[in-house]
């Protein structure tokens, strides 16, 4: 049984708690600090069975019953928090990204290259979702044979508050980040370079913040293939998910989840379901996965499915998309330090 | 909090225990009953938290800190021990099918009638499927106007043991009940009459057995709409569970669940996951769902969503069916007694 | 070089003019006669360069230079035009039904046995169609193995007048006679019985009449699968036509065709097209293909694709379907004289 | 009556020759003109009662009885014939691409400005494809909203000769032309700049002659959407021909077209057919509906739907596609001379 202490009582925080009580065996949550810890979120955390509730993450890291930790503080903490629980001698479940800055990612790296028996994995979430995961078995499978173009399209239902761009990084490090890191999963494959089209289509307030809010990022990928992915920050019709790999022995391709999927025929037309709206209503699944398979490396030191290297790259690939933007020409990673 | 025992852990008894732990808040499950109680079912069910095992139901009747029971029992036992409960005060949640005689169906009707603020759903968890619900929420919403023609497709993926069928009840008692229930859920009507197309097909133990495992059945629903369910005893790619409800304005259909939505295009053609297989992996949330409304309709005083009515109609239905078959000729509802 | 002579220049005789002309290899229509021949319809066929244009359709049968006629003369015409035709010597195309009465259509076969080098072709356009051809194709593949259970989805538009069905026989002779022959075509298999629930719900008119206006068809086949078509006069979304056929290996389904494949994701839901509306727009490609069929077996002297047997079948079936309302029992094919 | 002469008797002008005849009104072919003119295409043409069968297109030029004709020859000479016809007083349907150099198409421009009268039109036949015009209808009618993203997917199903790439002018200019005129179709709208990530990924010989084979698009149209294409030389199920537009409202997409909806599901899946394999299989009916407006437009004095700036558009996308492969970096269309 894995003893678990949680850093950060946010959503995502929230989320872990109760999929690991709810959908984890061998894992229990026997602790949770948060800064912020309010009555609400104390009563939740009760509701659990959760013996240590405190708002000071070092309790957790001295506790020695504790063995790993989930690191769901905020961005511009997970990278000393996680180095902090690597020396502490916990494994590490730390939220994407790691940091927006590679130079901390690499003070990740060093920590972990110190201790190597401690477990570290990023909470990229949608490689354990079950389309997506469909569609990395086919192509392992030889399904369709070597890869030649994936094409991810990640809409989100509704922009985010213009006043988060500055915080968040931008899209490429807040929303592009899921589909850079989904890219390379797809195509098992690192990124070599990036080109972005891009254009402030949904919102000119984000355009006022410096961002876009529409972009169709390309990539050659060092396993040769090429990679597109489109980008909006509004979908009238919901949270729109899908990928489509093709290869020199064929295609797979994923659509979007729904409620149901009664479709009604009427003078209107022939009308399925619009697509889940919410991401944590889509990727729930998502999140019992990915915890299993950490807690599964944790209890059988096996590797984690999602490392450092993972966390390090996509936050490159996002650097580089940015670095596109502002420079209007493809940029290769090598140019990123 | 409602406070439930769960009379029968075999298979059924155990999928309620871990919905109500899991999934269904405002409800705890405090004891369980089964004179066949094993160390494994045991260790089962003290894994959530259990108080109280025992091997004789009488002792949760009697336990009155409990406000609900489960019947989970095999269904021979399902009216004795309704009324029982029924009885002793206890809301009362009771698999399918109630019976196969109608009469014992109409004592459990008279106790109830007897004490009229006592709870009691049948476990029909099929109306609480997303996607069966999501078309008679159509109909409901009268997005299909007047219903004309419904039609259920009901396969299972493989024939039951044929040894299995005298204690069933045969193919309309124990497998297109569900449909028959189905059909007037979604139609929110009786039936009328009934005929049976039907062959053995399939397996020809199961014909000497004297049942059928091929049917075709067309009934008249008591609001004038017409229906058909088509029953197979195997689906060679597996559980096929679909509705289709046609009406004056228009239709809603439903089709199979998957695993995930990739689809493969290669030279073979265009190939997407067949259905679940398994009827518990299929139906897995309508069985939280049902729990979660038949603990609302206890908490809150409300009707439940299947009631005694359903109960009875339902086994009526499969006798009518029963008499097609063996008299070759359509039967009205009215004459089963 | 195939010389046709059409009888009947009513909507299916110009079908079966523009096809040939455009669409079949190896034939010409060099005459047309109709009793009623307007000056518009004369421009009309006058546009395909048609040499002859006659009121009297005994100068096409006396005409040597011609090799075979279309019947598509009003239905109570055609076994007497065909009887002629075949004793002219002239290989016969017959639009369906060949008669009401099974007694003419046994004289038409009667002249057939005498004359054993004459070609006769009945007019069920619908097995040419790419949708339901490949439903047979798949099963004479091996593709589903055995026959177990066929369901026909038949459902018009919109409801003829009511004054219609007085001469066209009613629904089952009318409409379901083109399911009833596709029937038989699907499973490669006559029927043994039939069972009708049907029920007036589109127009009280159509129950004026005397006939019905919805349905469902239950069949055994002599093959021993069971089959279904259920009917409707009216569907709001339009023409409404698929098969589905399932056996002991699997099952193969055909949904409706539509102008295009263009589907809409809006805030009201992901919308399709509605089906094709018109049946000779849904069906015109298999006008064609049955022509090219049945000039290809007089040219090249092999059976036809669809013989009397299937007229007779189809009427039969059509005729046991009334009886069936009539008496509310199943009926027999063979108590059909 | 618009009398139509044919220049080029090769594979598409055949194609024209059957559409004018079968599916076009108003119109009729009376000449054809080859220079490779043989006894097997003499007869093809005669089999339509064309009278006039030449080696020599100058005859059709110098015919007044001719309206207009169809540029069906080698690529090299669609600009001078074209100009000479212009001059002669014909309209022109002149095959794509016009030339593969501006210069030459901006002669035709020239000529056309010199006689205003004269109707011309290019042959991009996949605007008048069903599911691509729907795609169009919808963005008219506002259906999506603003134009945010396109997406276009072109594969063929089989890589060309090798050695056709150096007169073809490689990819950008043989293949991915089409997708260049439907991407300005579709938006409505002109192409602003061309970034082009590729690699020969399907015959290493491809890339021996210079060119790529599989390739990504991106694009940024004068009307501020994002587009983006896909190409691959080799798609193992078949030709995949796609496209998806999203907007401020929502998203229309189209699917592949296939013989027929059949679906089997069996133990290996649910298997839908592979997408039509051939182009003139595929888009076989927008050869007829371009036909018809270009005859609409002679006949009747309206634009033609495909004007000559279509023409040089797409063209120039096409050079500045291979520019930017040449160069690695996004090319302006202002660019491109």
């Amino acid at each position: 049984m894995l003893k678990i202490g949680i850093i950060g009582a946010g959503r995502i925080g929230k989320v872990h708690l109760e999929s690991i009580s709810y959908h984890v065996k061998n894992a229990t949550v026997v602790a949770v600090a948060d800064p912020f810890m309010n009555d609400e979120t104390r009563a939740f955390i009760e509701g659990f069975g959760v013996a240590k509730i405190t708002t000071d993450y070092h309790e957790l890291l001295n506790d020695p019953e504790i063995d790993a930790v989930l690191v769901c503080s905020s961005t511009d903490t997970h990278a000393a928090i996680s180095i902090e629980a690597v020396n502490a001698g916990k494994h590490v479940f730390c939220e994407k990204p790691v940091d927006h800055s590679t130079e901390k990612i690499r003070a990740v790296a060093d920590a972990l290259a110190a201790h190597p028996t401690i477990k570290f994995q990023v909470g990229f979430n949608r490689r354990f979702d079950h389309n997506f995961a469909a569609v990395r078995r086919a192509y392992d499978e030889g399904k369709i044979g070597d890869a030649h173009i994936l094409k991810i399209t990640s809409r989100d239902p509704a922009p985010p508050n213009p006043t988060y761009i500055k915080v968040s990084g931008g899209i490429f490090l807040d929303m592009t980040i899921h589909d850079f890191d989904m890219a390379t999963f797809l195509t098992n494959s690192d990124v070599e370079e990036v080109y972005v089209e891009s254009a402030v289509l949904v919102d000119p307030a984000i355009g006022e913040q410096g961002d876009v809010d529409t972009a169709i990022i390309s990539m050659k990928m060092a396993n040769g293939a090429l990679a597109v992915i489109d980008n909006s920050r509004r979908a009238a019709y919901g949270y729109d998910q899908r990928a489509e790999l093709f290869g020199s022995k064929g295609m797979v391709a994923t659509s979007n989840d729904t409620v149901s999927s009664a479709v009604i025929s009427d003078e209107n037309g022939v009308t399925g379901e619009k697509p889940l709206y919410f991401f944590l209503e889509r990727y729930m699944e998502s999140f019992s996965e990915e915890m299993r398979q950490f807690v599964d490396a944790c209890e059988n030191d096996k590797p984690t499915p999602v490392g450092i290297h993972a966390g390090l790259q996509s936050v490159k690939i996002g650097l580089a998309a940015k670095k596109s933007v502002a420079e209007h020409r493809p940029v290769k990673l090598s140019e990123i330090d």
